[in-house]
C-alpha cells in the first residue's frame, strides 16, 4: 500500500521502474513429476515442457547449460547479435540474451565465443530414403551437416507399407535421435490409379496421420496433376479426398509442379491450393509461381539459374523462398554436403549468407507452421545451434541438437539408437516364387518374323510412345543391341506372386551379353525394376533381389557381381552412411566394366554410364505419360499412359 | 506415337514446345449440382471450389467477371506488375496475368486501367465489439476502408456469452456478409478467476471451437501473465488448456504481451509459445521481441515510434510485422479511417507504401495461417482487393471483396445482410431486481467519524494501491469531491441479482453532484460500470442501462441526459456507424456540459473530460494489480489483487 501523500509525479515516475513485470516472488514446483521426454511433438507434452521452460527463463528453475556464443544470427529480424548467451532446459532453448545477464542459474556453462551460432538447417522437402539410409543413420550423417530437421517427403516407404509409415518415420526419434523428422504422409500412395501394392491413402488415412501426430505438417507434394485437375481422372476422389483432410486439420498440401510453366497452368496450381513446388527448373516459371502465391522450394540442381533469375527481376523479398534436396544419396552427401551444401551454393549463387540461411530456417518453418519448434534460435524451440567458424563460407565447426553437441567437424557424437526394425519394415520384397526367364519372355504371334513394338526411353516425356519393327526368334520378340534396344521389366514385389511386366527399351541397360542389373528403389511404388541382355540375367537378379530383402544385384554371365542391400523396405540399409558408401562404390567399379547402352532424353540428368537413374525412370507423375507399371487390372500388360488411361500392347 | 525415324535432336528440341502440360482435352462437368456458397470456409466445400477454380483458370470453364486494373501489387514478392487481369468465379479468384491473356471466356469484364491493385487489408488483431457494431455494419464500414478480412479478437462478446460465441461471429458472413471473420476464442474467458457469468473457456470449449470450424484461426490473446507463468495461479490449468486444444488443433496462439518489456519475461513470453504480440509500446521492447521470435502487431498509437526505431536499428525484413487496430469505436472508425488509418500512418511513419501493405496483407495472413484464403491477389483466394488511385497516398478509389465492387469512396455498396438476432444476442443484460441507491452505499462501523479506504485510479499500474482516510456520515463512508474521490461500482449483469461491488476511486466520475455515468462496456468481462457523485443516480444509471439491454446512460438530477444504446451483448448495436455517432455525439455534448474530475494516471491515454476509457478501466490482466470486479467467492466484496489473489476490505 502507498499512501495518497506520494506526490503523483513521483508515482509517475515509477513507470519506467515498473514497466517491467515483477516475478519476484517464489515459484512451487507443483508437479514434481518428470518433464516429458520431449521427442515427439505432442500438445499435451508441449504444455508441461513449456511450463517449465517459462520458469527457467524467468530465473526461477535452473537451466541445464548455457552456451555463450560470439555471434548469434536471428532470422526474424536477419540481424546478428553480438556475444550472447543461450539457456538451454532439456532440449529446448529457455532464453538467449547478452553474455552474463541470464537471471537464473546454470547446471553447466559452455563457450564457443569464437564461433557464430545460427539455427540448426532444415530441409523443406525431401525423402530420407533416396540417401538409403535408415532415419537413425541419416540422423548421422546430416546433423554434422547442419541439418537438424527434415520435412520428410515420405513418398517411397509409404508405397511399400503404407499403415506403417507414421511408425516407421517417428521410430528414430522416438528411441533418441536428435534429429527432428516430420514426415508428411505421400500423396502419391499409389502414384497413379494403374499401381497397386504397399498402401493406399485418401481421406481416411490422411485424416488419421494428422490426428495421430503433430510432427505430420501436411501433405507432401500432389504430384499427379492430371488426377488433380481432370474429373475423370480415376485417382481424383483419392487425391482430393487427402487435401480436404488436409485443409480440415490445418495442414499444409504441400504441391509438385514438374512441367508446369506456363501461366495458365501456374494459376490452376495455386488455384488448387497447391502451397508450394519445388520443381522449378527455369527463373522465368519460378518467378511467375512466386508471384501466384506458390511458395518456392529451390533444389540444387537449378539453384545458380533460379536466384541469379530471381535477383535479376529485383527479387529482395525472399520470405516465400526455402532450398530443398528432395532426393541425394548418402555417397553423394558424404562428398557434397547436406543442407549446408544447399547453403553455400546459394551464397555462390549471389544470396547473402544471412538470406541463405534464412531460406534453410524460418522461412521453411514459418511455411510448414512449425515455428514454435524448429526455424529459429528462440526460446520455446529446440535448441538445435550450428556453429560456424566462417559465416561466408558457411564452414561449419560444431552443431548442437537438442541442447548437446552432436557433431565435431563431420563426425556424428550424438546418440544413434540401435533399433529392431521389425519384419514390416525389414521383410518388404515379398516374391515366394522362384522368377524364372521365361517370365521376361515376349510372345510373338505365330508365324511372324519382326513384330512392331512399342518402346520407350528413360524420361521420356512426350505424349507418344516410340514405335521399331523388331525381329522374332523361337517365339519370341527379341531385344536389338545394335538399335540401343534392351529389355525392361517390373516384378511385383508386394502381392507374393512376382507379377511381370516387359517391354523394349530404348537408350539404356548392359549392351554387355548375358548381363542385367536391377533395383528395388523404383520410383514411386518401389516394384522391382530390372534391365537386361539376357532373359536369364533378368531372372537371377529378380531372385537374388528378393533374397537379399530389396537393394541392387548386378549379375553377368551367369554370376551377382554386386549387389547393394536395402534391407529395410528395400529402399534403405540400417548401417553407416560409410559403410553403404563402400558397397556403393564397389557397385560402382564393377558397373564400370559393364558396356553400358545410352543415348540421350529429355532429361538432362540423364548420364551415360551406370544406369543408377532408372531408379526414377519408373516415375509415373507429371509430365510422364506413357508409363510401364506392374500388371493392373487396368493395364494387364503394364503399359499405360497415365494421363489418359489409355493402354498398348507391347508388341503387336 | 512417333516414329524412331524422328531424329533425336529433333525430338529434343521440342522440350520447350512441351515443357508446359497440354490440356486441351474437353473436360466434362461431372458434378452438376450448384458450387457451395463459399460464404464460410469449411474444408469439403473447399475442394468442390477449387476443383471448379482449376478449370477456370484452365479456360475450361467460363469466369464469371474479369477485372482489368492499371497494375496489381504481388505481395509475395513485394513487386508490381503491370496492365493485369483478374479473373474471377463465384467469390474467388481463378487467375491472375498479363491483359488479354486468359485462356477462357468470361460473363463480363469490368476495366479500371487508372487503378492500382492491392489486396483486401486484414486486421490481425481486432476487437469488432470496440467499433460497437454488428458484424454486418461493422463490414460496411471498414470494407470502404479496405479492410476485407478480419482476425476478430473475440474477447468480448465471449465474455457475455460464451456458448453462443461463435455462432456470434459467423452470422453475418453466413447470412452474406462480404467480409471475412476468423474468430479466435477469447482466452480471457473469464479474464481473471475471480471474474464469472457469461462464459467459461477451457480445453473442451477451445477443441470444439476449432474442430467446428475452420475460420477459428487459433485463441485469442493470452493475457493473464500471471495465470500463465505462475503454478499457482487459479487459472493457470484453465488457460494451459486452452493452448493445448490450440497446439493439438495446429492453431496460433496469440499473446498479450502488455508490461512484459524487460528481456526475461519477453523470453518466457516466447517460451511459453504465445506466437505474438500487439501490446508493445517502446521501440526497444518490440526489438527484443521480435529478436525472440514474436510475430509483431503494430498499434497506431505507438506506430510512428516503433516503426521509426525498427528502421534506425536496421530492420530490413519486415516479415513478422503487422499492424492491428485492436480497439477503435465506429466513431473514430467514420473520422480516422480503419486498416487504411493503420496503412497511411505506417507509410508516414517512414515505411514503403508496398511494405506497409504487406503488414496488413501477406504477414497477418501467413501468421494466421490463413493464406490459401486471404492476404493476397493470387488464384485460390477470396477476390478481395481494394482499388487506389494513388498508392503513395493510400487513396482507395473503390474496394472489391468476393469479386465484387462493396463501395465507392467512402460509401458502402455490397450487401447488407438483415439479421434478426436472437434473445442471446440482444437481451443480455439480466438483472431482475430494481437497483435501489442502498446498493452502492459503503458502510462504515459502528461509532466512526472516518474510516480508511481503499482506493484505486483508472489504470493503476502499481503494486499496491492508494489508501486514504474518508469521512463517515450517516453510518456510511463518504465520498470527497474536494480530493478527487468519487465512488465506483460493478454491477453484475449475469446472475440475475444484480450483485453489487463498490468503492471508492480516484480521479475519475463526475464532479457535478447528483450525476452518474454507466456503461456495459466494461473490459474484459462486461458488466455494468457505475461512476457517481451519488448513490441515486448510479441507481437510476444502473435501471437504465437494464431497461436498453446494454450501452451508455449518463444521469444528472434525477433525469437520464443521455444514452447510447448497445442492445447486443450489452456491447454494440445493430445500426449503421452513422447512426451510432449520431447517439455518440451526443453523448459527448451532454457530458461536456459535466464536470468531470481528473488526474493524470500512468496510463497516458487517459485523458481529462468525459471518462470514456473507463470501459478499460476495469481490465485484470497484466499489468494490472489491484482491481475491482463483481463479488465473487474469493472476494466477496470484489476489490483483489489478480497477481496474488489476495483481497483487502475497501474500508476498514
Amino acid at each position: 500500500m502507498i499512501g495518497l501523500d506520494t506526490p503523483l509525479l513521483v508515482r509517475a515516475f515509477l513507470i519506467g521502474q515498473r514497466a517491467s513485470i515483477d516475478h519476484s516472488r517464489r515459484c512451487p514446483v507443483t508437479d514434481s513429476s518428470p518433464l516429458p521426454d520431449d521427442l515427439l511433438v505432442n500438445a499435451g507434452d508441449e504444455v508441461r515442457i513449456r511450463q517449465d521452460l517459462v520458469l527457467v527463463a524467468l530465473g526461477k528453475r535452473p537451466a541445464d547449460l548455457i552456451l555463450r556464443v560470439g555471434r548469434l544470427l536471428d532470422v526474424h529480424t536477419r540481424t546478428w547479435a553480438e556475444d550472447q548467451e543461450i539457456a538451454i532446459r532439456g532440449r529446448r532453448i529457455a532464453w538467449t540474451g547478452p553474455a552474463g545477464t541470464f537471471p537464473g542459474t546454470a547446471l553447466a556453462r559452455e563457450e564457443r565465443r569464437s564461433l557464430a551460432a545460427v539455427p540448426g538447417f532444415g530441409e523443406v522437402h525431401k525423402h530420407i530414403e533416396s540417401s538409403h539410409l535408415t532415419p537413425e543413420h541419416e540422423a548421422a550423417l546430416v546433423l554434422p551437416r547442419g541439418n537438424t530437421w527434415t520435412c520428410e517427403a515420405s513418398h517411397e516407404f509409404s508405397n511399400v507399407d503404407g499403415p506403417h509409415n507414421l511408425e516407421f518415420w517417428l521410430t528414430a526419434r522416438r528411441n533418441g535421435s536428435p534429429m527432428k523428422i516430420f514426415p508428411l504422409p505421400g500423396s502419391a500412395v499409389p502414384p497413379t490409379a494403374y499401381e497397386w501394392g504397399g498402401g493406399h491413402y485418401g481421406y481416411d488415412e490422411q485424416a488419421g496421420f494428422l490426428k495421430e501426430s503433430l510432427m505430420v505438417a501436411g501433405l507432401d507434394e500432389v504430384m499427379d496433376w492430371p488426377a488433380v485437375w481432370n474429373p475423370e481422372n480415376p485417382s481424383h476422389k483419392r487425391l482430393w479426398g487427402m487435401i480436404q483432410a488436409t485443409f480440415e486439420q490445418r495442414g499444409v498440401v504441400e504441391g509438385h509442379g514438374a512441367g508446369l510453366r506456363d501461366l495458365n497452368s501456374i494459376n490452376a496450381f495455386a488455384a488448387a491450393g497447391l502451397a508450394s513446388d519445388h520443381e522449378g527448373w527455369t527463373p522465368e516459371e519460378v518467378w511467375d509461381k512466386l508471384r501466384h502465391g506458390i511458395f518456392i522450394e529451390i533444389r540444387p540442381h537449378s539453384m545458380p539459374e533460379i536466384i541469379g533469375g530471381l535477383l535479376q527481376r529485383g527479387l529482395s523479398d525472399w520470405s516465400q523462398v526455402a532450398f530443398a534436396t528432395d532426393d541425394r544419396s548418402a555417397s553423394d552427401t558424404l562428398r557434397m554436403g547436406a543442407t549446408d551444401y544447399n547453403v553455400r551454393l546459394a551464397i555462390q549463387s549471389g544470396l547473402s549468407p544471412e538470406t541463405a540461411i534464412q531460406c534453410v530456417t524460418i522461412n521453411p518453418a514459418r511455411h510448414m507452421r512449425l515455428t514454435p519448434w524448429v526455424g529459429s534460435i528462440a526460446p520455446g524451440r529446440f535448441a538445435d545451434v550450428v556453429l560456424l567458424d566462417d559465416v561466408e563460407n558457411l564452414s561449419i565447426a560444431e552443431v548442437w541438437a537438442d541442447g548437446r553437441p552432436v557433431s565435431r567437424g563431420t563426425d556424428y557424437i550424438g546418440p544413434l539408437p540401435q533399433i529392431r526394425w521389425l519384419d514390416w519394415a525389414s521383410k518388404t520384397v515379398n516374391i515366394s516364387r522362384t522368377i524364372e526367364a521365361e517370365d521376361f519372355a515376349v510372345q510373338a504371334e505365330p508365324g511372324r518374323a519382326t513384330m512392331q513394338a512399342a518402346l520407350l526411353r528413360p524420361f521420356h516425356w512426350h505424349d507418344d510412345f516410340i514405335t521399331m519393327e523388331l525381329p522374332v526368334e523361337d517365339g519370341e520378340v527379341q531385344r536389338d543391341t545394335d538399335r540401343n534396344v534392351t529389355k525392361f521389366a517390373i516384378v511385383d514385389r508386394f502381392s507374393g506372386e512376382g507379377k511381370i511386366s516387359r517391354m523394349f527399351w530404348l537408350g539404356c541397360g548392359p549392351r554387355t551379353p548375358d548381363t542385367a542389373v536391377g533395383c528395388t528403389v523404383a520410383h514411386d511404388k518401389h516394384n522391382l525394376w530390372v534391365v537386361g541382355s539376357s532373359d536369364e540375367a533378368m531372372a537371377l537378379v529378380a531372385n537374388r533381389v528378393a533374397e537379399i530383402g530389396g537393394g541392387w544385384v548386378l549379375v553377368s554371365g551367369g554370376r551377382v557381381l554386386a549387389e547393394v542391400r536395402y534391407e529395410i523396405g528395400g529402399l534403405m540399409t540400417q548401417r553407416p552412411a560409410e559403410d553403404l558408401d563402400i558397397e556403393m562404390q564397389n557397385l560402382y567399379a564393377v558397373a564400370g566394366k559393364i558396356d553400358w547402352l545410352y543415348e540421350p532424353t529429355f532429361s538432362p540428368r540423364w548420364y551415360p554410364g551406370f544406369p543408377e537413374r532408372l531408379q526414377f525412370a519408373t516415375l509415373t507423375c507429371a509430365p510422364w505419360r506413357w508409363v510401364l507399371v506392374a500388371p493392373c487390372e487396368a493395364a494387364p500388360q503394364g503399359f499405360v499412359n497415365v494421363v489418359t488411361g489409355q493402354t498398348h500392347p507391347v508388341v503387336w
